[in-house]
């Protein structure tokens, strides 16, 4: 049982050195180098837990998903645009860990554009999001709260034009955080959803 | 004159070479053994011109300015909101060639961010852009083709919305071509504009 214990402890400080290192230097930093000099360990020890550079970067998707799937969310005050908003404010760097987790993500658009199995990952990870956006923009029309004829409302079109708009946001604010304040990135989204609106 | 002329196709050579690699790989994949082995000379041959790894990296970011720079333009059917869209059209990736000039910049987004040097490169490069953006955002206000209060319009809000709407869509469509095709992605940026307008 204690060597269990002791099994356990060693995968999750392995996880929190994965971690580190995507945080720091991204995917494109990512070596079993880099996190046994994190570890203070050999990398020899690490190949038992990664056999190839392939096991490395599967196990670092999986904890970057965690590390998302687990961030604080905005709570949304209403159905529709209220909710729109609280779903694109959660993507936005607005803490230090939130500016890590979209550190980790554009990191990983260029290791995916070299690499056909992650590029899928990429994309799958965009349908899913655009997925999770969708019911909010599918109550705003329902509610009548967009601008326009309902009729010519392409409901993907939204999804995909506020989902661009929050990422080009993010990568703006990760390199000129002096100009893209916490505080100015709120405003652009309240901007962007005033837009949208009736 | 002959050896110059020699000198002068052999830069053209390696220049191009850099070019391949960079659309191939991204700035990630960037390495003299990478530009050798396309060129099929050996990797002694580049040090000539790239003695570190950082002159190849500035090499790169000089040609992929010049092909950014020398790209075909939308040219705009007026001032202001026409202006915009073309600029923004002007990013998208509607073609292979500009298909493989947006996989080198988000490349070289990953490459920035592990680098303080490039890091600034890229908030420069950002400036320039929104500065670029700016005179038709100006223009749209003073012809009055913005929706809402004219006092209430901050040019330089309208501008980062604008340019990460644009980033945001060009990241989608480079991954997902199926779903956003040069059609689609014109459709969004008229979306877009329409929404701007009064």
């Amino acid at each position: 049982m204690p060597a269990r214990g002791d099994h356990d402890a060693r995968r999750r400080d392995v996880s929190e050195a994965v971690w580190q290192v995507l945080a720091a230097k991204g995917f494109g930093g990512l070596t079993l180098r880099a996190v046994a000099t994190h570890m203070g360990s050999s990398t020899g020890l690490l190949t038992h837990y990664f056999p190839s550079k392939q096991a490395l970067v599967r196990h670092a998707l999986e904890i970057a998903q965690q590390h998302t799937a687990g961030r604080e969310r905005f709570t949304s005050a209403g159905e529709g645009l209220p909710g729109l908003r609280a779903a694109l404010l959660d993507v936005m760097p607005l803490t230090p860990q939130s500016t890590a987790m979209n550190r980790v993500w554009i990191s990983f658009w260029d290791a995916a554009l070299s690499d056909a199995e992650l590029a899928e990952v990429e994309l799958q990870r965009y349908e899913r999001w655009r997925g999770m956006l969708r019911p909010h923009v599918d109550a705003a029309i329902r509610l009548g709260q967009l601008a326009g004829d309902p009729d010519d409302v392409d409901p993907d079109d939204i999804v995909a034009t506020a989902a661009g708009f929050a990422h080009g946001i993010v990568v703006q604010a990760i390199f000129d955080p002096a100009r893209f304040p916490a505080q100015r990135q709120i405003a652009l989204v309240d901007g962007f959803i005033a837009r949208l609106q009736r």
